[in-house]
C-alpha cells in the first residue's frame, strides 16, 4: 500500500540486495523510520521488540532472519542456533514456526554453499505467497462492499467499522480485514472507515488510523465505546475485523472488545464479516470460548498510555491510581452465531463447520 | 466515603464557616487537592473547569455559588447576576438548573439582610438531601448484592462491573452506582469491583479506581474492550451503572459504552442494573434511541490523553497521526429490554413504563 504516494511493503531488500529492510513500528503512528537488518540478531531484535508485529510479517521477518544467518555461516549448527533464536521471540506465534519449519526444509537438503541463495529465494516466496493471499481475500470482501454500495444506491461512501489492526502494517501487503478496504478505494468505491482505537494498545488509533490515513483512505477515530451507539443510529454498514485463531466451527478469536462489536453488529441487523487466511483456522478447535486460551498481558498495558508529547516527543503517561491492579486480556472470542461470513482466499463462507469445508474440503474430510 | 481513613464529603465549608471547599478532581487520581471558594466567581470557575463534575455536585456547588453571592451583596440585581453566572457554567446540567431554582424560592421573598444565612440553610438542605437519596440507592442496591453474594454461596467476593463514574465524587457522598458497593463494603460483604477505564476521558480508570481504592474496595481497572470476556467466562455477577437520563419507559441514557456492556450481559445472563436519583427520569421521553440527542464533545479527547509521566508531571500525550479525523460521542442509550431493574431511592423496579409507576405513582397519573 502507499505512503506519501509511494508504494511499500512492510519487509524488503534493501538496495544492496541482501540486507532486509522493515519499518519500526513501534514509532507508528508518530514518525516513520525503516531499520536495516543485516544480522539474524537483528531480525530476532526487530520481532521480539515488536519493531515487526502481525502474525504474516513476523513469519516473513524470521524467514529472512534465516537467510541472514545462512550468509554469515550456512552450516547446520549455525542454522539451528539461528532457528532456535528466532523460535524463542515470540513462542506462541503459529506463523513464526510455520516459517521456520519452511526454511529448514528448503534448505537442510542443500550443500551449505547453495543454502543462503536458496534461503532468499524462499523467503521471497513466502512474502509472495502473503501478499497473494492478502490480495484474495481483498478481491472476495471487495464484492461485499461493492454490494453494500449498491444497496445504498451508490449515493454515499460506505461505512466499515474495525477493530484493532488487521491491515497491510500485520501482514506483508494488503492486509487481511482492510484488504477488501483498499481494493474497494483503489476500485473508486466511496469507503469511509471507523477506527476503533484498540485499547490497551490502540493498535487501531496508531497504526489502522496511519495506514488508512497514508493511504489516503477516508477514516474516523473512536473510542471503542462508541461502535453501539453508531449501529444504532445506522452509521456503520458493515464490520470487518481479522482473527488470530478461528475455530473449525467458526468461532473466532481475535483483540479484546471485538466480541462487542459483534454483539452490537447483531442486535442492529449490521453485518459482521471477519477476514481471515487458511492459516489462522484451527481445524482441532470446536468451541471457541471453552476451549481457546486466552493470553493475560502485564497490566501496565492499560494502566500506561503512549503517545507524542507537546513538544513531539514519545513518552508516557499513567492514567491510574498507584495502588490499583488492572488486568489485561488480550483477546476474546465471538461465537459463530453473531458472525454474518468468513472472508478468506478462497472466498465467502458461513461461519459454520459446513461453511469452513465448502471451502476447504481437504481438510474437513 | 473514606479517603485513607478520613471520612469526606465532596463539598464543605472551611473551618471559618461561610468559604467552599471542593476536590480538585481534575488532578485525581494524580494527586489530592482542596481548593477553597471564596466568591459565586470561584463556584462558577469550579463548575466550569470541572475541578466538580458529576449533576449531583455541580448543583450543590452551585447552591454555595449562591450562598456566597449573598454573603457579597444580598440585594436583587446582586443574586440575578449570581445566577446567571452560575447557569451559564454548563448550561445543559438539569441539577444546576435545579438547584439555583431552588436557592432563588427560599431566598427571593426574604429581606435582604437574612438572605446569606437562609442561603447557607438551604445549601445545606440541598446537600444533606443529596446525600439521604443515594444512601438511600445504596440500601436497596445492597439487598441485591447480598442475594448474589448468597447465591454464590457465601464464598467468594461478588464481582461487579461498573462503567464510568457514578460514585461519591459525583455526588455529594455515596454516589449512585457505587452506593450499593459501599455499603456492602462496610457491611462486610465482600466485593470486587471491575472498573471499565471509560474512554475517551477516563473516569474510571481516574475517578472511580481512585475512590474506591481510598475507601478500600478492591478493584481491578480493565479496558472497556474487556467486560464481554469477563462475562462469557462467569467472573461478572452484575453490572451497576448510573445513568445521566432516563426515559419513563426505562431506556437508560449514560456514558458512551454502557450499551455495549449491557448487550454483553444480556448474552451471557448477567444481571445489568442501573442506579438512579428520580431527578434523573425525563417523564416526557419514550424512546431513548429515537429522541434523546447525543452530545458530541471535541475530538481531541479521542486524540490526547491525559495522565502522569514518568517524573510525575501531569502531562497530555497524542495517541492518533496527525491529519486523523476523531468522533467523541459522550453518551449512548440503553434500551430497556437489556436492563434487569432500575435502583432508585425509593426501591428497585423493572425499566418499564410499570415499573417507574410502581414506584413513581405521582408521575404516572
Amino acid at each position: 500500500m502507499k505512503i506519501d504516494g509511494t508504494p511499500y511493503r512492510t519487509i524488503w531488500l534493501d538496495d544492496d540486495g541482501w540486507a532486509v529492510r522493515v519499518i519500526d513500528q513501534t514509532l507508528l503512528p508518530h514518525r516513520f523510520e525503516t531499520i536495516r537488518l543485516t544480522s539474524v540478531e537483528d531480525a530476532a531484535g526487530a520481532i521480539r521488540d515488536m519493531v515487526v508485529r502481525g502474525a504474516p510479517l513476523i513469519g516473513a521477518t524470521a524467514a529472512y532472519g534465516v537467510c541472514l544467518a545462512a550468509r554469515a555461516d550456512p552450516s547446520d549448527a549455525a542454522l539451528d542456533r539461528a532457528r532456535e533464536l528466532l523460535l524463542e521471540t515470540r513462542p506462541t506465534a503459529v506463523n513464526l514456526r510455520w516459517a521456520l519449519a519452511e526454511m529448514g526444509t528448503a534448505l537442510r537438503p542443500l550443500a551449505p554453499a547453495a543454502r543462503a541463495a536458496a534461503a532468499y529465494v524462499r523467503a521471497a516466496e513466502i512474502c509472495d505467497d502473503d501478499v497473494a493471499t492478502c490480495a484474495a481475500i481483498g478481491d472476495h470482501g471487495l464484492a461485499l462492499i461493492d454490494k453494500a454500495w449498491r444497496n445504498a444506491g451508490s449515493s454515499r461512501p460506505v461505512n466499515i467499522l474495525t477493530h484493532c489492526n488487521a491491515g497491510w502494517l500485520a501482514t506483508v501487503d494488503w492486509g487481511t480485514a482492510l484488504a477488501p478496504i483498499y481494493k474497494a478505494h483503489d476500485r473508486g468505491i466511496p469507503v469511509h472507515v471507523w477506527v476503533d482505537e484498540t485499547r490497551p494498545r490502540n493498535q487501531g488509533a496508531a497504526l489502522t488510523a496511519f495506514e488508512l490515513g497514508s493511504h489516503g483512505v477516508p477514516h474516523t477515530v473512536i473510542v471503542d465505546n462508541a461502535g453501539g451507539h453508531l449501529m444504532q443510529h445506522g452509521q456503520v454498514d458493515l464490520c470487518i475485523t481479522g482473527t488470530d485463531r478461528t475455530t473449525a466451527s467458526g468461532d473466532v478469536c481475535n483483540k479484546i472488545g471485538t466480541y462487542l462489536k459483534a454483539l452490537a453488529a447483531h442486535d442492529n441487523g449490521v453485518p459482521f464479516y471477519v477476514a481471515l487466511p487458511y492459516s489462522t483456522i484451527d481445524w482441532q478447535a470446536d468451541d471457541g470460548v471453552r476451549e481457546i486460551p486466552i493470553e493475560q498481558r502485564d497490566g501496565t498495558e492499560v494502566t500506561w498510555v503512549g503517545g507524542r508529547d507537546g513538544t513531539g516527543q514519545l513518552t508516557q503517561v499513567a492514567i491510574t491510581p498507584d495502588g490499583s491492579a488492572a488486568a489485561n486480556f488480550a483477546f476474546d472470542v465471538t461465537p459463530a452465531r453473531l458472525v454474518t461470513g468468513l472472508i478468506t482466499e478462497r472466498g465467502v463462507c458461513a461461519a459454520s463447520r459446513s461453511g469452513l469445508a465448502s471451502l476447504y474440503p481437504e481438510q474437513a474430510a
